[in-house]
């Protein structure tokens, strides 16, 4: 089974998702991310999605997923890089991300993160 | 097929309907200017709506769908110039624009847009 590599930044971890993932690499990746926070007492969680060209909503969900478990653990989350033709489609299905944080690059991300940091995003 | 332009001003985008959008031409917008934020790394999109006389459900429901994509990719929105039979119409017709930014005309619009850029606003 592959599995997703998690990087750490400072006090934020750093997620790139690369290939079309499936079901199962994605509830790995919830799990891998869930104990980094642990481990690291991260702030953040910025995952970069430039590389996908598609996405369903098995993948939108497991983003809200993701933002929520970081959310419990203590940690903000930005998912950064959608392409406009992913976020057309997101939107068609319905998964418009409303509760998750979302940036157009890594650096706009690693801007937000600081602020939440900072308390000044709720 | 028409085609409506999106202008740049800064790090917002400005789009002006002055045509009673056909489906096709609505579709076409949101792709280019999912497209056009990208592109611009774009901060807001000012949506201006003072030359539409009537709006139906599917105009409404590409307010909202415009505003999520836009957020999703990291821009706010900003309707505005709605005349007040739309906005009735609008609420008639059950779509009351809950989750989209509206403002009285462009210059509120762009001072909502700066505040959202200054994190003032969620």
């Amino acid at each position: 089974m592959e599995r997703i590599p998690i990087l750490r930044m400072g006090s934020y971890l750093l997620v790139t998702i690369q290939i079309d993932m499936q079901d199962q690499t994605a509830l790995r990746l919830q799990e891998d991310l869930a104990a980094s926070i642990e481990q690291n007492t991260a702030r953040g969680v910025l995952i970069d999605v430039s590389a996908l060209e598609m996405v369903d909503s098995f993948i939108g969900r497991m983003f809200i997923g993701i933002s929520d478990i970081a959310r419990i653990l203590g940690a903000a989350t930005v998912v950064v890089g959608i392409r406009p033709a992913v976020a057309i489609t997101l939107v068609e299905l319905g998964l418009p991300l409303s509760g998750v944080r979302t940036a157009l690059n890594v650096e706009r991300g690693m801007a937000l993160l600081d602020k939440a940091q900072r308390g000044e995003l709720r």
